[in-house]
């Protein structure tokens, strides 16, 4: 096509509740994924460290047996699959990188079963529950994006979700399509004063990436209760795909083990874009700001002098 | 305070509409501003271009004559009222800041009545009856933070809000308030079709900025039709106010003059922080993409080069 336009794309989102056995949990996600083709996605994407419990509710050097490297057994099981199907898979990994250096991780397999590469979450949190610095180094790939079969992916993992700057990298790299396979829920005692205001943050902002960039956004999301009854997490699931305009298309339940299916109209990207040009008037010369921590005290009059002296410059 | 929070504070946003006659705008503000006022509101926001009628729906360069400078007559009367009052104001000009320079700004005036300074417009809109670029010259002052009497203010105007870039460097400044002076509407013919999801998405777009950042952000817009019957645009207004975990505290109607009221809990944005600590784990050695215009080609594989030297140098 002239315009370089993405044609048509089905999303598939896998979102299932997690059990003990590594084994069990990846057939759950294969007869899933199986399912998604079967109703027509051709990309599917299962939802974060899928192969386990969400182990990073406590500090335990023991859970590092659960990584392995990329490629490795879960991306070959995967390829095969991404090749018998036909169908780009979206793939969470608990990499292990070397020895003392772990990575929460997506390999991108593309459809026919070429491992394309992988992603490495760039913003790791570290919360009550959340303890994911323990487990993880931040990632240093960047944000890729991934010119699959059917459509170019960015993906990004759980707590990117809450960072703008990752999404707007996605976009501008060329992603139409911005995945976040995710495991948030709720802390059981918050739930009831707390609970839907912080699952609607978490759809609104994401929603938000879509609008702001003009890119279909789906994010993936566990179900189920871990940990001890009336503590742990209470994962919301709600998987969602929407559209440029940051309409919903799609929204799974916030319990059940299912396939969140949407048709994409990969066009859409560019009409939203011509309708709202954003990226034509994004202002690259201010935002130098963007890379410091706080603009307070010495960074802000560093910043002020450099302005100063361009414009003595000109 | 030990932890240097801003105590409550009230916002009272001015929607109306505007005829032609920029004396009766301005006294139909200024009644309005004194509503307020009498309201409890500490700090008060008017919108965009409030003193004449949104001109920018066609390129007429005697439009220009609209202009007035920085400290001008409109400033000082809002600086009188701002003493009378004791209210901090934020008062919309299309600034004239020299023969052929023009900047749709804001300025910012302390309660007691002292001028704090402006913010030019950044990013400028050119779409279909939104001819910003023919007469406003891109803002050169960056994202300033005002320290008011009663909150860190930091004012950006209308397609700003569209930029998570804007919001993000005014938070990194150290507003506890985003506040959005505002002119959008409809156009008639796609208000049935596009209305409601236009409409939700600047919505959602401007509370994701909030949540994103743990800042209150306001929105003030006009309401009214401008124009020929059938077309021209229905400004929707919908002024709101949400707090920093993207909650709307307040909404305005879509078609009437009134002033929207919140009181603010100051000290919310640090508490939203602490519990979504996203500040603390922005990755700003990953984000140098942020200042190009897309990351295609050569720009692409600058990065990538900068990145590998970086690891070689380490």
């Amino acid at each position: 096509m002239s315009t370089g336009e993405t044609p048509r794309f089905t999303v598939g989102l896998v979102q299932m509740a997690c059990g003990d056995s590594a084994a069990a949990n990846v057939e759950t996600a294969v007869d899933l994924i199986r399912q998604a083709a079967a109703q027509g996605a051709q990309i599917v994407c299962l939802q974060e460290l899928f192969c386990s419990r969400y182990f990073c509710q406590r500090e335990d050097a023991a859970n590092f047996e659960l990584a392995e490297p990329v490629p490795g057994p879960t991306t070959a099981r995967c390829a095969a699959l991404a090749a018998d199907l036909d169908v780009v898979l979206l793939v969470p990994v608990f990499e292990r990188r070397a020895a003392g250096v772990y990575h929460n991780s997506v390999a991108v397999i593309d459809a026919g079963g070429a491992l394309l590469g992988r992603y490495r979450k760039t913003h790791v949190p570290d919360d009550p529950l959340y303890h994911e610095k323990f487990y993880f180094t931040p990632g240093d790939l960047g944000y890729p994006v991934f010119e699959t079969r059917f459509a170019r992916i960015g993906p990004l993992i759980c707590w990117d979700q809450w960072f703008p700057e990752a999404a707007r990298l996605s976009a501008l790299g060329g992603a139409d399509l911005i995945v976040y396979p995710s495991a948030i829920g709720w802390h059981p005692a918050e739930r009831d004063t707390e609970g839907a205001a912080q699952h609607d943050a978490w759809r609104t902002v994401q929603r938000a990436h879509a609008i702001a960039n003009g890119v279909f956004v789906a994010a993936v999301n566990r179900v189920g209760h871990e940990g001890p009854p009336g503590g742990g997490l209470q994962f919301w699931g709600g998987s969602f795909v929407c559209d440029p305009a940051g309409r919903i298309l799609v929204e799974g339940s916030v319990d059940g083990d299912e396939v969140v299916l949407a048709e994409c109209d990969g066009g859409a990207v560019e009409r939203q874009r011509r309708g709202w040009p954003f990226l034509r008037d994004r202002r690259v010369d201010s935002y130098a700001g963007l890379t410091a921590r706080l603009l307070d005290g010495a960074v802000r009059q560093g910043l002020e002098s450099d302005r100063r002296d361009g414009e003595r410059s000109r």
